[in-house]
């Protein structure tokens, strides 16, 4: 009854179209990133905020001259898109044949020798909003409610911080969870927590979870070394005061972690942490005629959705005809988002699209697998629509979410560099053909669904709500203004180890003294004798 | 839009009032717990469950055999009601009297001495369950979905995994969280998550945590010793192999904790663990016509209500004389619930009432303050509706309860043994005059309403989410299949530090030898010389 009356008042106060009417400041990012982020602003927008989203100079996915619902404040910033896509370029070479190739010891160097570079590039963005006055000047005349951010583009809490106004973050995840363990306070015990790019499971046995320790120690170190150091004294020249740029983060008000329990392994949560994985999915639309022919020519043996995301657009001849030639072998249609030449290996059942509308694709009866490069994105459509995945992981955290999907067994990954056509070809059937991947996938789609409120109504809540309350303080932990040492009690049980020996020592000089005067007085006494 | 239209869904599923045709079987429970669970059973009968609730022939607060909405399954037990009565007397003469005459040393056996009592009374109950062939016959043809119980009872994890059912538990907490960190696996860190029944908050300093630290620690060998061994020997025998009554109560499939952050300071969560705390609360219903009378004849001055909950009937007469007295000198109306004789000293604004309408009271506009013992519900429905208190907390949860809203400023505490009027008087004067402690509480209040739903519709829909899924294992951390010291990492601390102190030897070793080697060939040289 009473969630009826719930139901009741909410939609009363939809129809009377409320409009809280707030300020909602946007911090600039790309690719799949904005994917995530705009659902919720599109629903920001729909009940009655106004969304100001800044966009660089440079920007290789956002265009702020594109007729939007959102309002634009572009900046200037000291790179060019082709520095981008050169940044880009050279992350994706690494990943795809690099790696294969290189010295393994210099693996590591050339990896944060990438990060450098893209370090170097987010410190130029940067630049263009706190370090041009105008910009600020702007920003702050803007009078924002709230800054929403995914802190892929550091920077956000400065500015949060700067401008006076909550934060409320979007984060996928950062490498080791070391933004969450360490700014956000998020505990994650390592026994069963594994770190994020370790491409561990919950379930680890001893020498995986000595590896998940070392893992994290590593990462942190790292880390602390090549990229905090960095950060804080970009953050201290800013403010011209010394600055913890994790300190700054952890003063973020809200943090919405894009994953659920569909796709994550469960693991600890703290009140200002919502887990709202899955944010863009929404039911299929219809297909356009063409490619609905296409698809219904399928027959029983229905479709395959085929695509590498967004920013693979090409692969070496070889890689596409192999590529081709295995997917010409099975009896599904397939429909292949693929930009580069026509392989010539390519047969009768596949088409290639400069771009599909994937949602829709994996929503269509007919579709009975996705080949991804198991981007979060993609894999949680997958998910939303209950469709069993092949993984061609690539780089960045897609090796790690197509463990989290095969370990739940939802999908089966390949390894693009030693892949074979044949292979290929197996893993589709397989992932067809074997029941079990179809009704575990069908489980995590009725988890995903089966929640109390949807991924993104969720989010705009907690968004609204930190609003209206001018920050989240109240669902802060207190351990933001421990130490670690103090967080993690070593200053207690020092204290009481050193309080124990000390009473052992007394302990044993009363007993030595004792000992000594009552053995002392006999061979006194027998000398006496 | 999508709010609107999932409200929308939500309220045509409402209309057409799907009924899910759950079985629910509640576990026994008593006075506050059964507060709690009812709001929460009332929405499952109203959406269509069948709710069965298990009452014991001995029992003070339930009865079978009362018109209901619920079906009752009564069972026989060894006790008499008068037996429980004797042991909630010892409970009560022990916290309000005896604790301030005997030796301190002796508190704790006494303590204990009392607990063994209770659990005595425990197993009495439990017998009449699990070892009772009849009833256990009826339960397993009563095909129930799922099993609903406070734990504070315990022996319903034992009779749920005997029926093979999910088992959602309504819990407040056990002493120092030992139930919910080492049966639920919920991460408590010592340094900033107080123990509960320690009396502390969440800012302590050195003394505190150390305090803190050593109040887990003593809690959790106590429980062991006294607790845990007696109540694994009883599911040992009743299932006949050797059974951990921790790691059954970890089955359960989900926890509904009975505390939010207006009460309670943030702490870590688990994917199966909400808090819902302030299930009961409701708007306010019009008072009875004599009573809204009395209450309008306060004027602008308003009105004191005053309770000492269910279980405090009487007061020595010194106690209530000085009560009364206090009460009479406050500019305000007081209703009074208070069964016991009428004191000497009862002024003309104070009322007396064997019970009250306590939340319509607390919801009424002209409440200035709550005078309570501090229970949580009472806390609760102050918080609910806005009004400042002071707490004369008794026994159990009480004086804890009443140090987290002091500390969030919305209350303040007296202690009934050194109480005296003025202080009382003063007491009652600075929570109504000190505008902070209005406003305090208002903010709790506002923090109590914001949610994405309320606590009811909460702990409704993981109950049904539950039994729609049997059970909620992927919810469920890893930690639940990892021994304490894995779960510390402790088994690969000591690995590495083993390893280190081998390779620390060898390196010694190995430079001791070259060292010799070379040292040892001058030597030889130099007497050849």
């Amino acid at each position: 009854m009473k969630l009826c009356l719930s139901a009741l008042v909410l939609l009363l106060l939809c129809a009377a179209k409320i409009s809280n009417g707030g300020r909602i400041l946007v911090w600039y990012t790309e690719a799949s990133h904005w994917i995530n982020m705009k659902p919720v602003l599109e629903t920001l927008v729909d009940r009655g905020h106004q969304v100001t989203v800044l966009v660089p100079s440079a920007s290789m996915f956002m265009n702020s001259s594109e007729p939007s619902r959102f309002q634009y404040e572009p900046f200037d910033v000291a790179i060019t898109v082709k520095d981008l896509e050169k940044r880009l370029e050279a992350v994706l070479h690494f990943s795809m044949h690099e790696i294969n190739v290189i010295n393994p010891v210099m693996i590591p160097f050339r990896f944060f020798a990438l990060m450098k570079d893209n370090m170097d590039v987010s410190f130029k963005l940067l630049d263009g909003v706190v370090k041009s006055e105008t910009m600020m000047k702007k920003l702050k005349e803007g009078n924002y409610d709230l800054l929403f951010a995914d802190p892929i583009y550091p920077g956000s809490d400065l500015t949060a911080h700067i401008l006076g106004i909550p934060l409320v973050f979007s984060l996928r995840f950062s490498i080791a969870h070391n933004v969450e363990r360490h700014c956000a306070q998020l505990p994650a015990p390592p026994s069963y927590v594994p770190a994020a790019m370790s491409s561990l499971t919950d379930k680890m046995d001893f020498p995986q979870r000595m590896g998940n320790v070392l893992f994290y120690a590593l990462q942190d170190f790292l880390l602390e070394q090549f990229m905090w150091k960095e950060f804080d004294k970009y953050y201290s020249e800013v403010r011209g005061t010394p600055t913890s740029a994790c300190k700054m983060m952890g003063n973020a008000d809200f943090w919405l972690l894009r994953t659920y329990w569909d796709f994550d392994f469960p693991r600890p949560s703290l009140p200002n942490i919502k887990f709202v994985g899955g944010i863009h999915c929404k039911p299929a639309k219809p297909l356009p005629k063409e490619m609905e022919e296409f698809v219904q020519s399928s027959g029983d043996a229905g479709i395959v959705v085929f695509s590498l995301g967004t920013v693979v657009k090409n692969l070496t001849t070889d890689k596409a005809n192999m590529i081709a030639s295995a997917l010409a072998q099975i009896p599904q249609k397939v429909l292949w988002r693929y930009s580069g030449e026509k392989p010539q290996t390519l047969g009768p059942n596949t088409r290639l699209y400069d771009w599909i509308p994937q949602n829709d694709l994996l929503g269509h009866p007919k579709t009975r697998a996705f080949v991804t490069h198991g981007g979060t994105n993609g894999i949680y459509e997958a998910i939303y629509h209950g469709v069993p995945m092949v993984g061609i992981p690539i780089f960045g955290d897609q090796p790690e979410n197509m463990v989290h999907v095969e370990t739940k067994g939802a999908a089966v990954t390949v390894n693009l560099n030693s892949l074979n056509a044949d292979e290929l070809r197996d893993a589709v059937n397989t992932v067809i053909n074997n029941k079990s991947y179809k009704e575990n996938v069908m489980r995590l789609s009725r988890i995903n669904h089966d929640r109390p409120m949807s991924p993104r109504d969720e989010a705009v809540f907690w968004i609204e709500f930190t609003m209206r309350n001018k920050g989240a303080k109240h669902l802060r932990v207190q351990s933001h203004d421990l130490t670690w040492y103090q967080y993690h009690s070593l200053d207690v049980i020092t204290f009481f180890i050193i309080l124990d020996l000390l009473l052992l020592i007394i302990l044993l000089k009363t007993c030595s003294f004792c000992f000594k005067r009552c053995c002392g007085r006999k061979t006194t006494k027998r000398k006496a004798e």
